[in-house]
């Protein structure tokens, strides 16, 4: 029996984990931490146990307490303040909540002298603003953080180095891109187009407007089970003190994934952009390279932009 | 009357900042804010007033308000835990009082939409361990910190970029090498030996025993008074948003510096290396560039090690 402590719990990429081991037949024991109550009462397990406990990860001796009396042989810490807009609002908590509680993390731990492996959870912001003829983004690329949210994922990275090379502390790292599926909030730009869609067609239109930022952006999506394998491979095959790209490795533009959901759907649609809703700043073209967990592990993306997409509207027509 | 807030007012170099000043008949306003209590009720003044404001960094909201009555147009940030060797004990202290503090210090200002430049001050550490064939080492090199505190001052100025870009602060960086001086603590490389010749001599003995830890390392030593010349001049000409590193450009090795103190003392020494005093991950070698500082202002290192050494000694001949 594995023991998977999970940090983020009551996110967004949670669920798919636990339903990654359920589907993959592997007896788990998960206990997940978060400050807010999870939401998978929903799902079915015969493999995987999981248990809940409500703490943050800010009250240091609370996790060493928890952390002590599980003894996980894993941890995969998706806890995050994860909104780029938001730490420019809010930089201390943003800080906070990203590098402190992860550093918690790290000296429980430590401290408790725990022979289990972390799995820390970066994201491609840590890049920053890279012109499209360095695309895709490799691991060995120089890291220019732009927000206060990126700032903290590269301190959270560095920590890790020093845990690894210092304490001896069994940590891999990744930089995640753009992940989607069912459930996602629709404050991100995938779900809000599906539910938008969803709206027009529930309103028996054939065509309708949708409301977005700036559509000539291209992204790297990836759909969050292959997320979900991508950790759990990088837990059993990941090696100790590297950091990988997760990542599709394709790059799509906004535009185009409006058209092909718009398709599924079998409407028209007219494109309006909200001004309100561009960032000065954003990155015109963020592509990852997933050469190097490839080679690494096993993994490999499995789902299609197409089939991910119908799915979240899949899920959205139920919503 | 210039306004100058200095945090960190306790601690060695702020003594000296304040004498700089004194020195060249600047009329300032000063406010030093510290956990301890300062000490340089010795020192009279005559351009310079000062005042004392015992408060810890960690409360945001004491901040704000003194940086609001103050209004000060400099903020020199020299609060620190700045040994290396209790960041790897205590790495969540340390990163707290290093880089958590900053960024409180910064948010102030942001909140308080003040006019003023801050000086934050950062470390050779930031760089970690390169090879003797790249000294001096340069401003755009990669910084890859190998200690909890080298990390948390590598996050306080990815954080300074974010605060200069995206918040529009008017921020300088240094990246500050060894400094040497009268009223250093003696857990301090330079003043131990200074301690330990003095206490030869008061013995009355011509030679003896000089315990160091690994005498064949070389470092970049600068006296405390150019390091003060150099923070003042990085407020009147330093560059908004740019890093500078703060050295003589000269490399030490530490048995030439005792050799040189023994001889200024005119007695015989046997060093004895005690392995408890040897890092095995210390550096061979940190030698700088300060080519960029000399380019950027008018600041040159005027005071010869020679004369820093005297003085050192002279200091704990009376201590």
């Amino acid at each position: 029996m594995e023991k998977y402590l999970i940090t983020g719990f009551s996110g967004f990429v949670s669920r798919f984990f636990l339903i990654y081991l359920e589907q993959n037949k592997i007896n788990a024991n998960v206990l997940g931490v978060d400050i807010n109550e999870p939401n998978i009462n929903d799902v079915s397990f015969k493999y995987v146990k999981w248990k809940f406990n409500k703490i943050n990860l800010l009250e240091m001796e609370k996790i060493e307490n928890v952390i002590y009396q599980f003894n996980p042989n894993y941890i995969l810490h998706l806890a995050s303040f994860s909104s780029v807009g938001f730490s420019w609002k809010e930089p201390v908590i943003s800080f906070k909540n990203n590098t402190n509680i992860f550093l918690n993390l790290l000296e429980a731990v430590k401290r408790l002298k725990l022979d289990c492996r972390i799995l820390s959870i970066g994201s491609s912001e840590q890049y920053g603003n890279y012109n499209k003829k360095y695309m895709p983004l490799k691991e060995k690329y120089k890291l220019i953080p732009l927000s206060p949210y990126a700032v903290a994922r590269v301190s959270q990275e560095l920590l890790s180095n020093v845990y690894v090379n210092g304490y001896g502390l069994d940590i891999v790292m990744t930089r995640s891109f753009n992940h989607i599926g069912a459930y996602q909030k629709d404050i991100f730009v995938i779900p809000s187009f599906a539910k938008q869609l969803m709206s027009i067609i529930k309103s028996k239109k054939k065509s309708g407007e949708l409301i977005t930022g700036d559509t000539n952006i291209t992204r790297d999506f990836l759909d969050v089970r292959d997320v979900a394998s991508a950790y759990y491979l990088l837990f059993k095959e990941g090696k100790r003190g590297e950091v990988y790209n997760v990542c599709s490795g394709n790059g799509y533009i906004l535009s185009d994934i409006i058209n092909k959901m718009a398709d599924i759907c079998n409407i028209n649609i007219n494109i309006k952009s909200n001004p309100k809703f561009i960032r000065p700043n954003d990155n015109k073209i963020i592509v990852g390279s997933n050469e190097k967990i490839k080679k690494g592990t096993r993994w490999n993306p499995s789902i299609s932009i197409e089939q991910s997409l119908k799915d979240i509207l899949e899920y959205w027509k139920k919503a």
